[in-house]
């Protein structure tokens, strides 16, 4: 008979788990035989012992298990992506619309905003009328349907982690690489799609600080994708500025249509088609080139923007945004960034700006605080830019300007200057592993 | 203001907590307004993450401070003892009664038995009508016109420990030193004992495997007991088979009565008197010569035994059973233990043959199993001992046949035996750090 303590003192101990006990714990603390309080110690004796390959596997496997999972056609070849998080972090929604109007399905399950990163859920929802929660069969005809839905983790879909994510939250137990990986991988396994392209960020504004951690990780992704499956390529982003100009939800949706539009947003478009290529690749089988050609096109000829209508459409947003972005929700205050040195901007500290919005209400600690969906900043500085003494280098939105004044500077606090440029602009793309080229 | 997950995390990360952090979180769970299973994963944190000197020494303030604390008069010159526990652990049943004899108060707050090791307070429930529980008004008084009374703790005295214990009992937490020092001596300095001799075993067979462990662990103590003014000796006694012949709650407290009668049982002798002298010199500007002499004077003239009698019948026991031992609850079935093997023992796992205990009663593994008071074993054999083949070496006294036979067989496995006597006989004693001599 097994029993819960003697699992947990075998992982604080570090020895490895069987499928037998990993499933005992996690679905009895699903059944609520096992209580928070053994879960959460279990949690955080996994963060310090860790989980082999295999375990990670079983969790994974367990967790999928737990809840529903939605099938597609294997012919649909659908394919999403995932990105471990970054600052100003709006590629979905430059992306998905361009792939889907490529020819690629794209079933998202997606999350929401946390600590220094903003949330896909978050900024779409900054759309008046755009709903995240359906079921799954109505998830699966919207997808077979138009290509593309982007939806909230239903209760029915990997309850074990929603349940398990939940008490990580409130327990410092968030920060585990088995967990973290778990908790992707069994959302991107559930909702049916058969391919993945993992944004993995690295930098000092990343979880993956340098690039032999993040290819660790990538080794975990791909090896998990593998056993149930799934091809999954890796793109390996530099994650040092916060991407794009907006950060913020609704600002960033308004960059989000002015990119569709044909705006010139240089790291939005390098991130945006690089990860197209992966996903189309994986999809399709055509050349490097073909796929550059279809993403301009579909950009080029309008038929991208019309899928993000499309999408905000059937998801009960209000379509005309992509006409009109000032049915947005904005700010009634606007603060100038006004830099105070000057010199080349050698270092962004993001994670830092990430953190300040949450005084303004773009960004929250807790999952259940309310954001403001109009606040954020705008900053026009990428590393390597020169600023001078007295220039507006960015704009603070908010509802309070005792908080944006903060933010301010926050914000001037965040970037480092030097008077010599020291050094030259960097690829926002640091690698690709490509799973079909292995 | 102060959050439990931004604590939890700090301790995860392995930075000191500071007093106040360490009084909300423990405070806040007692009030309930911290849940379990934040206090779980807090607790998992410590036990990876350790504890500073100064934060046991607040962590043991806010445990004393969760209740009420017994005072004496200083001129009483309180003491008690603390072992850090063996197999066979009976010496606070015959050090006890020896050094209120001598004139010693000993105001005592015990524990129970958990996995290999017993417990005093089970020992003594074995004596029909023998109460542990009372009000530390009644404690306070039986110890001021007896000189000792030995009880469990009450709800009422540091109450944090004992929810905190609870919860380290099922979430794996146990065995953390620093939540073991500081819930050792906030009990020890509730009671209001002003002197402490701790029996800190060291072996095979005890927590502390090496001399270098116990003494860091001895340091710690003393540090702690320093803090709040206690003085604290510590006797260092090797752990490497049972202590006396009986293991097993009533066939333990009729061994002390045997030795309190004058029997001789070389390591409870010199175990016991090691200790009381120690206690005797905390107590009185005497020298070890005058403790010895008294001490033996004591067990001599019966007025130890006497002293027995007396804790018996002032904690609602039956006090003929000094007398007439067969009213102790005793076991229907005993089997030999009878040698398969020929030569000398070298080592006793004095765990396992704990461990197997639990097969008939005699322990438990979790602290609300109910035991068997009478079962129990007699070992005869201690270390350098010379054993024949078809010797009987012991006796399994049990309820079960089945679960006695099993017992007997672990038994001989526990023992390890050579043709040749390769060693001499070691001390029990392996040290002593008296506070007086530092």
């Amino acid at each position: 008979m097994l029993n819960p303590v003697e699992i947990i003192l075998k992982k604080r101990i570090g020895n490895e788990l069987t499928l037998e006990e990993m499933f005992f714990i996690v679905n009895n603390y699903i059944n609520g035989n096992v209580p928070d309080y053994q879960m959460s110690a279990f949690l955080m004796a996994i963060f310090f012992k860790g989980m082999s390959k295999q375990e990670i596997v079983n969790l994974t496997r367990i967790y999928v298990e737990s809840g529903s999972k939605i099938d597609f056609p294997k012919e649909l070849k659908t394919v999403d992506k995932h990105s471990t998080g970054g600052v100003g972090d709006k590629i979905t929604m430059t992306l998905a619309p361009i792939v889907a109007a490529c020819g690629g399905y794209i079933p998202m399950i997606s999350g929401r905003g946390l600590g220094h990163t903003g949330g896909t859920l978050d900024k779409l929802e900054s759309i008046p009328g755009f709903n995240t929660f359906m079921t799954e069969a109505v998830f699966k005809e919207k997808v077979l349907n138009h290509k593309l839905a982007i939806i909230a983790q239903s209760a029915d879909i990997v309850p074990a982690d929603k349940k398990i994510y939940a008490l990580r939250d409130v327990t410092a137990t968030v920060e585990s690489l088995p967990l973290i990986c778990a908790s992707i991988m069994s959302k991107k396994i559930a909702e049916g799609s058969q391919n993945l392209v993992i944004d993995l960020k690295v930098g000092s504004g990343a979880f993956m600080k340098t690039l032999q951690e993040a290819e660790k990780l990538a080794d975990l992704l791909v090896f998990i994708g593998e056993s149930f499956g799934q091809k999954v390529s890796i793109v390996f982003t530099r994650m040092d500025s916060p991407i794009g100009y907006a950060i913020g939800n609704a600002l960033e949706i308004k960059e989000c249509i002015e990119y569709l539009q044909g705006k010139i947003i240089p790291d939005i478009d390098k991130i945006t088609k690089t990860l197209a290529v992966e996903m189309l690749k994986l999809c399709f089988s055509i050349s490097e080139a073909q796929c550059v050609l279809k993403i301009n096109e579909v950009i080029n000829n309008g038929t991208a923007l019309k899928k993000f209508e499309e999408l905000v459409s059937i998801q009960g947003g209000d379509p005309n945004i992509v006409r009109n972005t000032s049915i947005l929700p904005s700010s009634k205050i606007i603060l100038n960034i006004v830099s105070n040195q000057k010199g080349y901007v050698i270092n962004i500290n993001s994670q830092q700006i990430g953190y300040s919005l949450i005084k303004i209400g773009a960004g929250r600690t807790k999952l259940d605080s309310p954001l403001d969906m109009g606040s954020g900043v705008y900053f026009y500085k990428k590393i390597g830019d020169f600023i001078e003494v007295g220039e507006i280098i960015g704009e603070v939105h908010c509802a309070s300007e005792k908080a944006g004044n903060e933010v301010v500077q926050d914000i001037l606090n965040a970037i480092n200057i030097s008077e010599t440029k020291v050094f030259e602009k960097k690829d926002v793309i640091i690698g690709i592993r490509n799973v079909l080229n292995q």
